[in-house]
């Protein structure tokens, strides 16, 4: 069973009983809540593509681990090859899903953080990498969803982790004993934390030996006792509640803030515990590697960006027209500037230690740049091809309103071909792409934010290297 | 009484008995209602500072024609300093408002239209001028909200008003008589058209012979018989339902589409009945003007945006820190360019027949490319700066919750001497600013899209003396 | 004679025997030297402009102090009105020049100082502002070009004028005796400074009191024994002398480095000598002053860009294609931004104790950094619109060669009307708008760099009073 | 001898006596003009590579035609990895050349005509393939220079080539006979000809049916009888022709204007004549395949501009600050796109017919926008670190004058530990970097223009799928 069914997830999901508390309420059954489920439906159609005929050659991939087939979402990045059909199959999922599906910050973790135990291992003599192995096979063998927690509440941002007011602001170890340890703190902006089976818990920056409390990485399954997930409110949760003017009409995101109430785990689940000289490596193998797998989302997301506005234009009455062109020529070109630098931070992969390869720091975080600072304007574009519509049209509420709803299937109408509601559908999705702050400011913000992405592009462009090519055009001899 | 409190407004508004519908239900008492009294605050706020011993200087004027102090919002532009004047009271109250106050399309649409019907009376002997003057007389001395109806629905975009297949996808008259006219049509976008005593209808664009029918100016009470608002929905009226979670916790926006079906209008209320020749400079002052007013109040609304992110950059214990200084002078950078526009638009105004000024069409166009473009920037940075709490911070029920929300304060904290409600408040604020549909879209849209800028600042640019200056520098002598 | 003509200026040049050296040569009657005599044309072009009936209305206004018609360029700044009519001054010289005329530094550099010898003198009991109210007399009655020596060569940046390992890196005063001050030192980048009479020189900087030998604010004639010019070299030299592919038929720019060899000025000269606490706010002052100037000059050399572009895209056979017309669009709002900041500056004004009005800081700046970032962006859409010939069109000596021009007067022609000669020349004209180093550096560094005009928005844009406002709408009290 | 020395490149030039004039005058001996050695020392510098460990990785391959080892820059891309071959080392040279080298055009060039004649043999019977080959065997057994020639003068833009008033605005068939035909018409931006050893004469565009004789491609030597090269001006040959001042010290790039005036040629150096609609596509290759070669050299030029800027921050005492800093990150990010999407653009080539790999188009034009539009900025950049000496610094002949030179030396002194000679010489190198006009202009108008990319783009991207997509999420049945 080491390729699961939609069923067999949302089966799966059936054994999970997290604490969650959604808007103020305590909710059972959670993964069926209207605020959930549209983000577990995102979740179940990976299963499905993995299934699907076209979808499996994106999807699933052989593991030396297990010896079977198993989702390349659980998989590790073994060569550039691998690096690069992560990132084709992350856009292809995103233009059929339009957003978040939960997948990838597992499968960037698992890699970030084995890359590092092989390191530790190798120096401190631990046992790392086998435990990580063997939660890795699990994993496999069951295809699992395993979220990555790497974002802490940071308290004062001036301060390290050991120096605030408050040791919690920071996810540290409160205790240890024969069995394992205990951990306290709270992970923020947990994407999907609520529709995975386990999180991966790795330490969100560089730690000194003063934070080695903080230098802990570990897995725990989400319904684990002392976790609690509170979900994160976005903007558009009254269109979920309610049932209706979704925009995407399947699928979309939440983030909850995760509450670790003195949480056991057990050794079996520990990666990392006060070797701080790896916390820092981790997470920033992490970061690289989900600036990577955005390079193939938001590409495929701004396909949809870009079909949305090609699609409004036309139901608008403007089909081929000069100035909108050019606009959807400038959209292009972001999102596969963006894809193309994740394409090449593959080819450039390096290997390390551990057998993963690294993807290529300056590329990826390039094209994470690019995300965080013209996404925005390619999303701009968009609202301004849709024209004004996309800021207030009624609601389906409205057109199902017998009195007024007539008036505004007569007067909403663009081109003669087009139904009303069809016009109004994709307005609803535009809206949705443009104002889901979940999805927007993940652009900004999701795998670091673009001063780290700059810093990390400077500390790996070798600019001595770049000095001393200047200086030998322009005649300086160094001594 | 031609300056009004707040308390007299609101009871003005008790006489008014608008048709309204809010998500698919009639709605009586409209302007209690909780999507509607946010706006309604605004406008009313505009009254408090008419009696505002600072305020008063902004808001306040002389009027002519009824030789009383009246509102700058109901008053004439008789010189380029009542144009800056302008500028800088929109630039006041948006600062204490932090977006719409929906007045300024009334003062924009009454000086456009005036300076039109007096053009045509002077051809076609007409006697719109003195309708309008009654009008503006009544609305002087009662300091009466009046919003201007001016975009259409419009159908198929590339065909022209009686082109199109339905012939009332824009606004046109169907019945004339010795008393009035009957108008049928929708006017969509209509910001706070139910925080108003009166609108005034205006073309959306140029019309030709024979589009006559659709060359039609006047002015109705908000509860006209026949006339219909319905709410259009944006992106966050769930927090306004729920009266939590705010971000902006007085004030809003709203904007409903409206429907004409079959309104009677007198004809004293006809400022244009035909006349097509007169109907796209109308709208062009219009929208001249009225882009004008955006390089006020945006600017107003910018200096809450670069203050919400300065706030937050403090709160997360960031406050000077080299990049978010960059970022901040940015933001000026763009805020300050949109009201220098304008500011600069208003002294190289020029006077027309009517005695009325009409703005610099490149200046004021320019300053609207700049809100079009960088304005989303301006958003984009200050999301930025605030950090990924923006995206999905708990609610306020959350909070709430007396057995999360202990976690929830202690988690949420950042620097030391601010509580974590002062913080969450600053998210949401930042929220509010950055995805609020309706504000958003205005920036892009409202007062016509940046196509229409860029054609107007072509138009009015006289490119040809350019190229003349340039062949005389180049030695190029014509004949 | 408070008014020259064109050839009482050039005469007055005869009287001046500047030391000059140019690439390698010392040079008698520097004035006619073929890199200097563009420039000193664009200068007579400004006198026949103020004898000119349009020019007058620009350039002429009414001085106090003489109580006679007096050139703009040597008046003070005496309300609002004053400093709007500079910018539209520069602007409309600018038009007609296409580059540089050299008489904004003096200018602004006059009412810099003014202010703070005011400042000093109420505070010192110093007796500069008479001393220098008698320079200007006879800059005023005389009608004189002064130019402003601001910027010193600095050495090594991250130190203070004080600490530098060889102090004469920054002018300063190596002696002081009764009848005067003796100074060394270089100031680099002095547009013009071989077409000028005198020289107003300015501290580069804020100093402290270890500094407060560099604190020294003096004029000199352009010939003063020790003062030494050499020509900075620029790119195109070879075509003024060869006299052949100019571009720009008339005008150029030249900026010497000046060397100062204990160079001694008399006391009625000198306006600063030691008051260091003064030198900080002439040079913000200049710097303010300077960057409203640019908002002018540089909107006039936009106005010739656009016509340049406009006039190739004509030549081509490309006179109204929908993409070119969109560049020119932004090109206009670029340009006009940066004049409209500029016009708001003025607006915005406000006195000091002398007398004499500061520019709005935030406007002008803004203003500047625009013309810093953007106006290499006009200039690339110039290019772009051009197209290709402007990289590496033949000489003037191909065409002159009786084997070789005939076909090239038949392969670069373009449309039918126009001949190739003409079409040849507005390409010159391109390459010398875009590649004359000293005008496109200017953009960015003249008058400060864009990190210095950053600095200055944010010192003076009261973000304290940005965050207030922002804190209010978002609930948040402060105590 | 398939793999050449740089003396064997020399010693081959000795025996091509090209028809050449220099501003205005014919030149024998071409080769060592100071205005044409320093682009024959660059080529000379490419054959070096070829013969160095680290260089010969890059630049050498496997010829399968002739069965031995060959320049990269004559061999044919029969796989992703050749074309990601090209692509890095493009970037490898160029980082050691600062500029052109010109040996890509031929290599391009070949490629797109070899698909081509392949196709057109399929459908047509012609023999142009066999003939190609031929000539490719020539070309790389002798390892020599070929320049592809694609860019005709083109007349008045909106007219076809058989449109034109003077039918030789684009060059076309004269006459044909038994032995071969003869060709007239001028071709422009032809960089580096007089480095060629043969030139590819490909069409400038699409052709139709009335266009014929102009679609014509055939191979001659850059001393055919009837070819005359005219040398295109650009901005800074004087410095060449002086021998200082010159920057970078060994190489620069030169583009003349060829005419050919009747030229003959054998039927087995042409390989299209007539057969139009392969015209098009060849040019369109070549687009792609051009824009693809930018990629690299543009990110190795991109190299020197970052390294030249922080040398220049070095020596100004500058070397680790906040906003440099910034700005250099913002520097990499441009030109690691433009390289991530000529590798990506290479990882996602397709096959054609005839075995060679063509470049993803919508990739390849992206990292030409990039170059287009952004590399500019990146320039811009540069010159806004390095500061306002790269406006005006004096010459070498003022640094050789012993009154001034010594003065100079002192004045322009940075930071303590580096001459003021190396201070100079990294301004001089800036100063080429951003005002060499061939350079510049090529990163706008080289390969094609912007709109070209824009237009490109848009025909490849597929947006109906993209519009399938969006309907999809939208909830929008297609029948």
């Amino acid at each position: 069973m080491a390729i699961k069914t939609a069923e067999q997830y949302y089966e799966s999901l059936k054994d999970l009983h997290p604490t969650a508390y959604i808007l103020g309420q305590k909710v059972e059954n959670v993964h069926e809540h209207p605020l959930i489920k549209h983000m577990t439906a995102a979740v179940a159609r990976t299963y499905e593509l993995e299934n699907d005929p076209e979808g499996k050659k994106h999807l699933v991939t052989n593991s030396k681990l297990i010896n079977e087939e198993v989702s390349r979402f659980v998989s590790f990045y073994e060569s550039p090859d691998d690096l690069l059909a992560k990132v084709r199959m992350l856009k292809f999922i995103a233009q059929r899903i339009g957003g978040c599906y939960m997948r990838c910050t597992g499968m960037d973790g698992l890699n970030s953080v084995a890359i590092e135990v092989y390191n530790c291992d190798q120096k401190h003599g631990t046992k790392y990498w086998d435990r990580l192995m063997n939660f890795v096979k699990l994993v496999q063998s069951n295809d699992l969803v395993v979220f990555s927690g790497v974002t802490d509440v940071k308290g004062d941002r001036a301060l390290r982790p050991s120096q605030q007011k408050d040791p919690d602001m920071y996810l540290h170890i409160v205790d240890k004993n024969n069995d394992g340890i205990v951990v306290r703190g709270a992970k923020i902006h947990q994407t999907g934390s609520l529709c995975a089976h386990w999180g991966l818990i790795i330490p969100t920056r560089e730690m000194r030996e003063a934070d080695k409390d903080y230098a802990v990485c570990f897995a725990v399954p989400t319904d684990v006792e002392g976790l609690v997930h509170i979900y994160g409110r976005g903007t558009l949760e009254s269109r979920a509640i309610e049932g209706c003017d979704l925009g995407n009409v399947e699928f979309s995101k939440f983030a909850p803030i995760l509450i670790f109430n003195d949480v056991f785990v057990p050794w079996e689940n520990v990666f990392l515990c006060g070797e701080h000289e790896y916390a820092g490596d981790m997470v920033r193998n992490f970061g690289n590697y989900h600036r990577h797998s955005h390079g193939g989302c938001k590409c495929g997301v701004g396909d949809i960006l870009i079909g949305a506005a090609a699609t409004a234009a036309d139901y608008n009455g403007l089909p081929n027209v000069s100035h909108i062109n050019n606009k959807l020529a400038e959209m292009l070109k972001v999102t596969e500037a963006i894809y193309g630098c994740s394409v090449a931070a593959s080819v450039e992969s390096t290997t390390t230690p551990s057998g993963i390869y690294n993807v290529d720091p300056v590329l990826s975080n390039t094209s994470k740049l690019y995300e965080g600072k013209e996404l925005a304007e390619v999303i701009r574009m968009m609202v301004e091809i849709a024209g004004g519509m996309v800021a207030d049209i009624p609601s389906d509420k409205d057109f199902a309103n017998p009195e007024i709803g007539p008036w505004l299937h007569k007067y909403l109408k663009g081109v003669d071909n087009v139904s009303t509601e069809d016009r109004v559908r994709i307005f609803r999705l535009i809206e949705k792409l443009a104002f889901e702050s979940r999805d927007i400011v993940s652009n900004i913000h999701g795998a670091g934010s673009p001063e780290t992405h700059r810093m990390t592009i400077l500390r790996n462009a070798n600019i001595a290297a770049k000095k001393k090519l200047a200086k030998n055009l322009a005649g300086i001899k160094e001594e």
